[in-house]
């Protein structure tokens, strides 16, 4: 391990030790301090983010990823606004999850406390960085960020205000540092600093968290890719399954929880396919067809690729099935884990979906879209985990934290 | 990966998917066909286990580990009855989490749900094999066995008895199933079959634990290490206090939750030190002390490698520290994170102590000893997790399960 990164992770370390022991009061300051920092410094933030626009530009980056790293005084305010919104919520830290009392007398209480240091690793988006120390601070967790490295100039300068608005307000500046290095090599050496980062979550695209998740010793939490199925039952409301289906596929295709593939129940498929295949074509959308949706003008047939593949793109797959139980095997040998939803009217028919379906959300007569922290109430998201540990579906607070047994005897022996 | 792994770790997922869906009686009676048919089966099962002490014995096994290896009538049924209490346990499959109305009217569940399948990898005691099944079966999840090679015959006979009584009560003889083959290879197999196992859990030595954690790509449930402190704070009640140190060291020295270190605040020392010192050797505890212990005769100089191990046996590390945070910071450089116990009357103190330790269990004056999923009331325990992810401390059988978010709609689309 590089002696920089080591120093680095120690003193990550040493402040996650302070941060762990503050109260919500000086977190909250700390969070308003930086956001009020980050709106005074605009000019010297938007200054760095032309650097990397220029950097990428001149590499011929595509316009969508260039508007995705571009930063605006809007953008920054939006940045600033999370970390406040981040300071209204209720703090995780110290929550009694449980608690008793044990027929000897003991006292039990399971108690919530930060993980002590995370890594995030992620891509393009210089927004994440705010968002990310946000949430680890509020969380009580010191954290180490490593951006990709087209946006290190403007991750560099969003970095130095929050550690001067943590410090200004009491705490380390090292509850916030960034991974020195741009290399790959900086990547590696997170993933393999167990001991000295407790968790590390990779945001960004199927490649990224694979790799993460396939190399790291420290514990990951997997977050993101969506394959969501929906499904129309026969006894579905065919109206409300059209306005689903759409609002699913359409109404941001570039996101983990937009629908990327259509099953559709043999009984209704004679009523329902020309409607939704004409709905979907007429908002743009390519329908990759097995043989029964293939009859219809425009629609692609599908190869066996297109049941496993998360599009992010105004593309669908659809097939239909002969019943519900070919629709649930057919999730399980596809689906990512994401969301899948069952659109019905019969009460038995969604039981059994959502029983049997294994995945990080099952909705029932709702959109893929609402799989979704803020959707669900959270104020805050850090990712969708589609992995069974720790945490599933949506991440918000609570899900950046451990907790520890805290048990009070009075001189108790076995 | 052998052809033969696959087709096991198949089958165990579509058994998985079979007792996902199996109500609490369904399970409750398969537990008690196990038990019921392995109290009957308890003559193949010795002869099996014999087997396996020949083996061991022309090996040259210690008799410690003969010991461990050994089954009896009474072991047996004591494995029957461990299946038993699990059917008299909850199930925490279908518990509602959290669950609330959206205000788009949305209603949002949180429910436990199994892993599906399971990996254990564990050591010796073929007690283990029983146990594990019936805990993963109660939490709906099938399990891959892979025990010690030295209890194969022990295993393979249990294991069978097992399969037998599920399979008798109608749930799918492969939620219980043996990882085939007996060479380091198998393990190698179970922690490289991401996708097909959801989580492995090594049970055992240190050393094997270590290799889990390094090189599984499967998501792992670290278990067991505890290297556990004992600080006798300036204001501990000292004759509590001699009776903590010498319960949580020589109650049971094999265990995790056994003491290894001991921390006494310079301001008891002159008082304390004899008479632990006294009391310890008296119990046949070899204490290895910093300077000021080192003064008592008998006492053996300590060297930095002290600090840092889990004896298991009668010894124990030994240091004089000036204050409260002196006995923090030595936990923070030397601890596993499993179980530290302040003996105090101080109130802050204990505060102090208990917000700064970051460990899977913090003790006020009780001993070590008292980590376990039994004292806690669990009812049943696969291992004590020494992780921040997902579960920490004793695991029970909530902890054997993740969640899934349900979400129910009428229409609603964003």
């Amino acid at each position: 391990m590089a002696e920089t990164f080591r120093r680095v992770a120690e003193r990550a370390r040493a402040a996650s030790r302070t941060l762990a022991l503050a109260t919500r009061a000086e977190k909250d300051a700390a969070l308003i301090a930086m956001a009020d920092d980050l709106v005074a410094a605009t000019e010297p933030v938007l200054a760095a983010n032309a650097d990397d626009l220029r950097r990428a530009e001149a590499g011929g980056t595509p316009p969508n990823i260039l508007d995705r790293l571009r930063l605006t005084p809007e953008r920054v305010e939006a940045m600033a606004q999370g970390l406040r919104d981040v300071a209204g919520l209720p703090d995780p830290v110290g929550e009694v999850v449980r608690g008793s009392v044990l027929a000897n007398g003991l006292e039990l209480r399971q108690v919530r406390v930060p993980f002590g240091v995370v890594g995030m690793v992620y891509e393009a988006r210089p927004n994440v960085t705010a968002d990310a120390a946000g949430i680890c601070l509020k969380s009580g967790n010191a954290v180490l960020l490593r951006g990709s490295s087209s946006a290190r100039s403007s991750n560099a300068a969003v970095v130095e205000v929050l550690r001067a608005g943590a410090e200004r307000s009491g705490l380390p500046a090292d509850v916030v540092q960034l991974v020195p290095g741009h290399s790959h090599d900086s990547v590696k050496e997170l993933m393999r600093a167990r001991g000295l980062v407790d968790v590390l979550i990779p945001r960004g695209g199927a490649g990224l968290i694979r790799s993460v998740v396939e190399e790291s010793t420290v514990p990951v939490i997997e977050t993101g890719v969506g394959n969501c199925h929906v499904y129309v039952d026969a006894a579905a409301d065919l109206d409300q399954a059209l306005a689903i289906v759409l609002n699913a596929k359409t109404h941001r295709t570039s996101v983990c929880n937009a629908a990327e593939s259509l099953l559709v129940h043999a009984d209704v498929a004679e009523t329902f396919l020309p409607r939704v295949v004409a709905a979907l074509q007429e908002a743009g959308v390519t329908v990759h067809g097995d043989a029964a949706f293939a009859a219809y003008e425009g629609v692609v047939p599908a190869t066996e690729d297109d049941w496993d593949v998360e599009y992010l793109s105004l593309d669908i797959s659809a097939a239909v099935v002969p019943d519900l139980d070919a629709a649930i095997e057919h999730v399980h040998r596809h689906s990512s884990g994401h969301t899948e939803a069952i659109l019905t009217r019969d009460q038995a028919a969604a039981r059994r979906f959502v029983a049997a379906v294994d995945s990080a959300a099952v909705l029932v007569n709702a959109s893929t879209r609402f799989t979704d922290g803020g959707e669900f109430g959270f104020g805050a998201e850090i990712g969708i985990s589609t992995q069974k540990l720790h945490a599933r579906g949506p991440m918000g607070l609570p899900e950046m934290t451990s907790t520890k047994y805290v048990v009070t005897g009075d001189g108790h022996v076995r």
